[in-house]
């Protein structure tokens, strides 16, 4: 049986305007291999109502599992949970649980709930919360679809509220050889090995290092044993 | 007017896998940006056939520009130049200009041109050649999609082989404010600016160090006087 997919969206505009560098796709593509669930896409979009809109439909008829990144902050450019909204064609508005986290949360610090930091309580209907150990303010499940904040911390703290509550596969191990030789040598004999062992997948990821040529080939796959079998027959073919 | 377009489509399991770190995103956007192009969706898909030409025709579509990153090495993985044609509807074969770099590179090299390294010469019918001063095998550019190789050293020369070709649009000017407040505080006098100054981008990107909150309040936009007064303002808003 095939694994369960994801995808992954991001919404930021820093990131696309080169200001940001994107920091929580690698965290979640691991976190998703150790479990079994295949990442298939990601998409970064702008803060825009429409195209996230867009991307979010697209994704989650495609994906078993959709998971955001950014946006549900207090200030005026934080609009992804209106544009969710939308895309779902549920109404939204401040809940009263997630402005009950809010209020208990500002009262320990001697902050005012004010009308910006309770934009960060409007979740559309039929939404679960999702914990945020870290700043308090949830994200939330709609449909296959979990949306979460961007800053890594909150991100990732996020991710280990709702993995576990996700349906995994066979979680994919994979093995890696070093070969100090261009991907031009290398290529003929992995692309036979690829069509003998062909439950598996083998990947060629080229390095250049002191002037050398060389290659990372990985091998990937569910069974162990093909892992193994497949690997051995691959050292055999390029000794060190 | 507004500036010209452009989505970057980056095709790698390694990525999705959490193997790799993605490593041309970043240094795109910063260039992009610097000449009046606006990024406006990054996607990342798997080696297959069916991802990539789908996201391609999605993206060609959309946007002025398109630049692909990865898979058009000699490995059996490496199909994104039959992905190209097929999404162009156009046929493939190896191209006796590619050939003739690739046979000149490999014969200084004293290597020989087999077959693995052949397949770099296979270009859609209608393309243009891409110059890699790196490791010559070339990129190619069909209508207005770009496709460049994955190694960062490679993408970046390709990137500036392309990249003087293309109609720039106003370069994006950006100041940047630090705040040592939390974004709550920031939000509501940030929404009223930002209504004010409509012709401007105004970002909130909050960061938390050693237990205080804060945020970057960023103002991007093509008028320099323009985002000067909107900075004043805000400053004057957040004395330090």
């Amino acid at each position: 049986m095939p694994n369960p997919t994801a995808a992954m969206l991001v919404i930021g505009d820093e990131i696309l305007s080169g200001r940001t560098r994107e920091a929580n796709m690698y965290y979640l593509s691991g976190e998703l291999t150790k479990v079994g669930i295949d990442l298939e896409e990601v998409r970064i979009v702008s803060d825009k109502s429409a195209a996230i809109v867009s991307a979010v439909n697209a994704l989650r008829a495609t994906f078993d599992t959709v998971i955001t990144s950014g946006g549900i902050g207090p200030t005026h450019d934080d609009i992804t949970a209106d544009a969710i909204a939308q895309a779902f064609g549920v109404p939204i508005d401040v809940r009263d649980d997630a402005r009950a986290l809010l209020q208990a949360h500002y009262d320990r610090q001697g902050a005012e709930l004010n009308a910006a930091r309770l934009r960060m309580a409007r979740i559309p209907k039929g939404a679960t919360l999702i914990d945020n150990p870290v700043s308090i303010a949830p994200g939330f499940t709609i449909g296959n679809v979990h949306v979460m904040a961007g800053v890594p911390a909150v991100f990732q703290a996020m991710v280990a509220s709702v993995l576990p509550t996700l349906i995994g596969g066979a979680p994919l191990l994979s093995q890696t050889l070093r070969i100090q030789r261009g991907e031009g040598d290398i290529a003929g004999p992995l692309a036979e090995l690829a069509q003998e062992f062909d439950d598996l997948q083998m990947g060629s990821y080229p390095y250049q290092k002191d002037g050398a040529y060389g290659a990372n080939i990985v091998i990937r796959g569910t069974d162990a044993a093909r892992v193994n079998a497949a690997m051995t027959k691959l050292s055999g073919l390029f000794p060190a």
